[in-house]
Parts: structure tokens; C-alpha cells; sequence
């Protein structure tokens, strides 16, 4: 194969936001997927909040991308070679390819997802990381009752926009944070929450004692810092504080700030509980038949904000993230399906 | 009755440490005991680090003291006249009885004790609200695991001797965090942790890695700011934080300092989850009963720091506990038992 596949690694850890020269783009020959493997082409390149926490060094839960690697990515794409007994060419398959244009991978290391269930983008996205992230946080730590109030910042979000459903298919009432009149027009008009407050415009604490008389059951934070602050002030007794990002910081280059309000989950007997979305590995099948269901069935609505341009776009195109200018799933399209 | 009921009012509300005007001296005749009511004469008075809180205004698991009103304290006393059919003239009790000599309380808001089974400190120590403070807490929220880590701070006061002694009878491992060389010895050569760390002389985090190799699995928090900060950068797996108290926090004139690292939360899958004692209400007797046969079987050491002078040392008596020189529970003997 004569192909050239374009790649983007990481040329140094970036202080606050990723910079362009911490990116190096570069070109190598497509190779050949050796036993066991698959050879991908790449289609959509999801872009994700957590990814900035990959370019950190440190312990974390994963290992950190090292310095000239291709960057870390979950991706969309076309089997167009395959060594791998359970793929056949033309089959599409997700996983963590990389921000390239063709990746060669164990055929393990990949998931065969249905095109016909719903686009591509859907599978980085609802059906994909994200949702199952909001499904498994927010049913296996926030576990909401009929009744109970939801909040969830980053409302507008890949994440936040999912959890706000599913609280509603749980009988909860569900209120969504997120920042920007559209975003929170879009939260409750298309996504069907209860409510939604703008951080932006809005006092967030005095915005939260009114759509919560009865105090939050369930906090589901993207965001950390002030918000995670006001959301604390405002626990119900036994409330559960999810804790899946905190956006607001990773960009900081001051030491993370911490919420000085949790001495509320003492008043109130709550908690606060994090986890990423590998803890649920075992049960991963399991939610993403029910969150499938649920797509089928009209149940749950999904917004995919894709970006244009191929894969050079990709260090502009994730500052978007962290500017808050994506509404639904962000994806870079990186090459047609055909 | 002649006698005169000499009484402790708070004043004002203090910023920061509580300073001798914050506090009025008063005196007034001994009231008689209404229908149902109880005369108590009281012996000994209770110093906790939730009194700190309860000068203050806003809302929290209880109201704050009102200015002119007699200080909220846990005391132990004897009855001298009773219109209250549970209890007799010369019983023990202990119970909401404020700084003051003599209190007049309706029967069922005080408790009797058994002055026979121990002492009457120790019934406002390990018997007491301390004492099952450490037990729920631990227990219930904690929940340690044979062979796992529990670490403790404040491990020299009346709440973290407990905690790690009990973490040892259910088989876990105890490592407890005082300040200065004599308390950390006491942890260790009397109450039977298995390492302590002194926090005024040695870098906590690093004295954590080298105590819990695997990580802290369960972390029963008193103090928090710095020290709870370096307890979630050393958790483990699943790890729970329990949080009991913050008493580096109760003085603080700025701003509550939160936990800036608490995203280990999510990169261990990890809660923290808070509480205060009286959540246990209905859970309490049966507690009472555990500890008072772990203490009469000799498995559960305990020791008080019986400050003498009377109702007048209350205010300096208070402020031992701030500046961390109690060991053991702290109380203020008022009156002879006779």
C-alpha cells in the first residue's frame, strides 16, 4: 500500500492550554498489519476532555502520552486490511487509534460497532465513551430515585447532555449547567431537561436554591472549581456527588483548586465518588445494550458537533473543548466514509 | 435551693480563635426541675472541635449558639432532683447540659451512665460522642477490610485513638497522625498503632508512602487542609475518606481551604463521604453496647485530659484543643463528685 498516513504526536507537555509547538505533524509510509492485526482507516477522531490529562506527567489511571508519540485518541474508522479472524474488511470498528490517519492494531484492541444502528460519530459519542461514562456514573454512583433532583454541569456536553436523559428516563427531574444561552436553550428544548442555568450570565448558587427547593440528590460534575463549589452548598441530605472531570482546571497552571465547600457532605451525610469509565470494563457490553435500546427507541437524543479539515486541525480543533464553543460530542472528520 | 448557678454565655461571634470578649461570665439562683425535668449538678464538661462550629452563624447539621446564650456543651453530671420518672436523685448522667454548674433539662434529654463500668470522663470520651463518632464513622462509612490501611489524623485526640484501635480489632492496619514526638509514641506504645507520623517534624506525604506501601485504603480524616490533601495523593483502589472533622479549618479567617487533590477520587475510584454522629441516632445503643464490652474486655485503652479551675477555665480550657495540646479526651472538671 502506497498511502501515506499523517500523523500528530506530542513534541512537549504543555503549561495551560496546548500550544501549536507542542504538536509535531508527521508523514510515514501506511504498514502492513501483521498477525492478529487490522489495519484502520481513520474517519472520525474523537476529541475529548480527558485527553488533556493524557499529556500531564504523572501517575494517573492511565499512563501518560510520551513525549513524540502519536497522540492519544479514541477513533472511528474502515477496516481496510485485516489478520484478525473476527474483522473483515469494509467492517467499521472504535477504538484508541490515534490522531493519524491510518492505524495498525490488534483486532482485540478494537469494537466492531453498526453503522446502520446509528452514524459513526454516534459510536465516539451517546453510544461510545462518553455516554457510557454518563450511564455508568450516574446509575451506578449517583443512583437516582423517582423524584430526586439531577444536577449536571457541562450540561451541553457529550458527557452532561446524556446523564440529563437518563435522569429523566429515571423518573428524576434533571437541571443542566452549561454556559451560554444556546447551550442552555438546547439542554431543555431539545434535550428535554427540566431546567438549565447559565454560568455565563446567571448566579449559579442563587440559580440552583431555585430549581432545587429541596436541595440536589445527585451532583454530576464535568466541570470542578466554582460551580462544584455552588453545587456543594446546595446537597440534599444523603446526596451523591459525582465526580467525572473538572474542565475548569486542567488548563490551570496554578496548583488545582480544591472545593472549599466540601465540608457540606459532612452537614448533609453525602458523598463524593469518582471513577473513569475503564472501571466499568466488565460491565461495558451490558450498558451499551441498554443505551443502544434506548437510541433505538426515540429515547435518547445525541448532537455531534463534527469539525472539518483532516487531521491538521486536530490542536485547534481541541482547544474548542476547552473553550466551551462545542455543543454535543465534538469529532474531527479526517477522511469521507466513501 | 440556694446555690447559684454560675454559667459561661457566648458573647459574640468569634473571628477566628475564640478571644476572652467572645465569652460573658454569669450568674443566676438554681432553678427547680419542672414536670418531667431533671436537676442536674454537673461534674464535667465535654470539649470537642465541633463547638468551634457551633459558634458560628449560618446553617449546619445544628443551630449555631445564640449570642447571650449559655454554650452548647456535652457534660456529666449527677441528679439532685428529679420530676422524671426514669431517673432518681443521685443517678449519673450525660447529655446537652451547656457550661454551666447546674442544669435544668427535660429527662429524656440526658442519657444515664454507669459510673461503675468507667469513670465519668470516659462516658463523654470513648462511652460518649466521641467514642461513637469513631465507631460509625469507621464502621459504617469506613468499613476497613482485614489487612487493609487505615490511616487516622488527629490520632491523639478523643475521636482518632479510637478509630485506629478499632481498625485494629477488625483486623486492619493502623497508622496515625499527631503532632509532636509524645503523642506519636503514646499512638504506638499505648494504643497499639502499628506506625505513627508526627506532622510538625516529618513530610507527611512522604511518610505515607513509606507506611502504606499498597496505598491508603481507608483515610478518617479530623483535620483537614494539608494533611487530607497529602492522605488522597497516597490513596488506593476503592479507597473511602471519611469525613469526621477539619479542625486546621475552624479558625480559619479567609477562606475554607477544599481538597486540591481531590481528582485522586477518580483516578482511584475512589469516595469521601461525611458524617456527624448524631446521623446514628437510632444505631447508637447498639454501638454503646460494642464499646462498652471492648472496654470492660480491656481491648479499648482510653485516656482523659481532666483540666482543673472550674466553669471560669472554660474559654482558655477550649482553646487547648485548637492549639493541639490535649492527648486523649479533653474535658473540664466543674465540681467534686462528693
Amino acid at each position: 500500500m502506497d498511502a501515506v498516513n499523517h500523523q500528530v504526536r506530542l513534541a512537549a507537555r504543555p503549561v495551560g492550554l496546548p500550544k501549536p509547538s507542542d504538536w509535531s505533524h508527521t508523514e510515514e509510509p501506511v504498514s502492513e498489519p501483521g498477525e492478529g492485526e487490522v489495519l484502520v482507516k481513520i474517519l472520525y477522531i474523537s476529541l475529548d476532555p480527558a485527553m488533556r490529562g493524557w499529556m500531564n506527567e504523572g501517575r494517573s489511571y492511565i499512563a501518560p502520552v510520551g513525549i513524540g508519540d502519536v497522540m492519544r485518541a479514541l477513533a472511528a474508522g474502515r477496516v481496510i486490511a485485516s489478520n484478525h479472524a473476527g474483522l473483515a474488511v469494509g467492517d467499521h470498528v472504535t477504538g484508541p487509534l490515534g490522531v493519524q490517519e491510518y492505524a495498525v492494531v490488534n483486532g482485540h484492541a478494537v469494537m466492531k460497532v453498526d453503522p446502520g444502528l446509528a452514524p459513526l460519530p454516534v459510536h465516539l459519542g451517546t453510544l461510545g465513551m462518553p455516554g457510557m461514562t454518563a450511564y455508568f456514573g450516574l446509575l451506578d454512583i449517583g443512583k437516582p430515585a423517582e423524584g430526586e433532583t439531577v444536577v449536571v454541569s457541562g450540561a451541553a456536553g457529550a458527557v452532561g447532555g446524556v446523564v440529563g436523559q437518563i435522569a429523566k428516563l429515571k423518573g428524576a427531574r434533571a437541571i443542566g449547567i452549561a454556559g451560554g444561552a444556546e447551550k442552555c436553550e438546547y439542554v431543555v428544548e431539545d434535550l428535554g431537561f427540566d431546567a438549565s442555568i447559565d454560568y455565563k450570565t446567571q448566579d449559579v448558587a442563587a440559580a440552583l436554591h431555585e430549581h432545587c427547593p429541596k436541595g440536589i440528590d445527585v451532583y454530576f460534575d464535568n466541570v470542578g472549581g466554582e460551580i462544584l463549589d455552588a453545587a456543594l452548598a446546595r446537597l440534599a441530605r444523603h446526596a451523591r456527588v459525582v465526580i467525572c472531570g473538572a474542565i475548569s482546571q486542567y488548563n490551570a497552571t496554578g496548583a488545582m483548586v480544591g472545593p472549599s465547600n466540601y465540608m457540606s457532605l459532612l452537614v448533609n451525610h453525602a458523598s463524593m465518588t469518582g471513577f473513569v469509565v475503564s472501571d466499568y470494563g466488565e460491565k461495558y457490553a451490558e450498558g451499551a445494550q441498554e443505551m443502544a435500546g434506548w437510541l433505538s427507541a426515540g429515547k435518547l437524543k445525541t448532537r455531534e458537533d463534527i469539525a472539518d479539515g483532516g487531521i491538521e486541525r486536530f490542536p485547534e480543533t481541541l482547544l474548542r473543548l476547552f473553550e466551551g464553543k462545542n455543543t454535543g460530542k465534538l469529532v474531527l472528520k479526517v477522511a469521507e466514509e466513501d
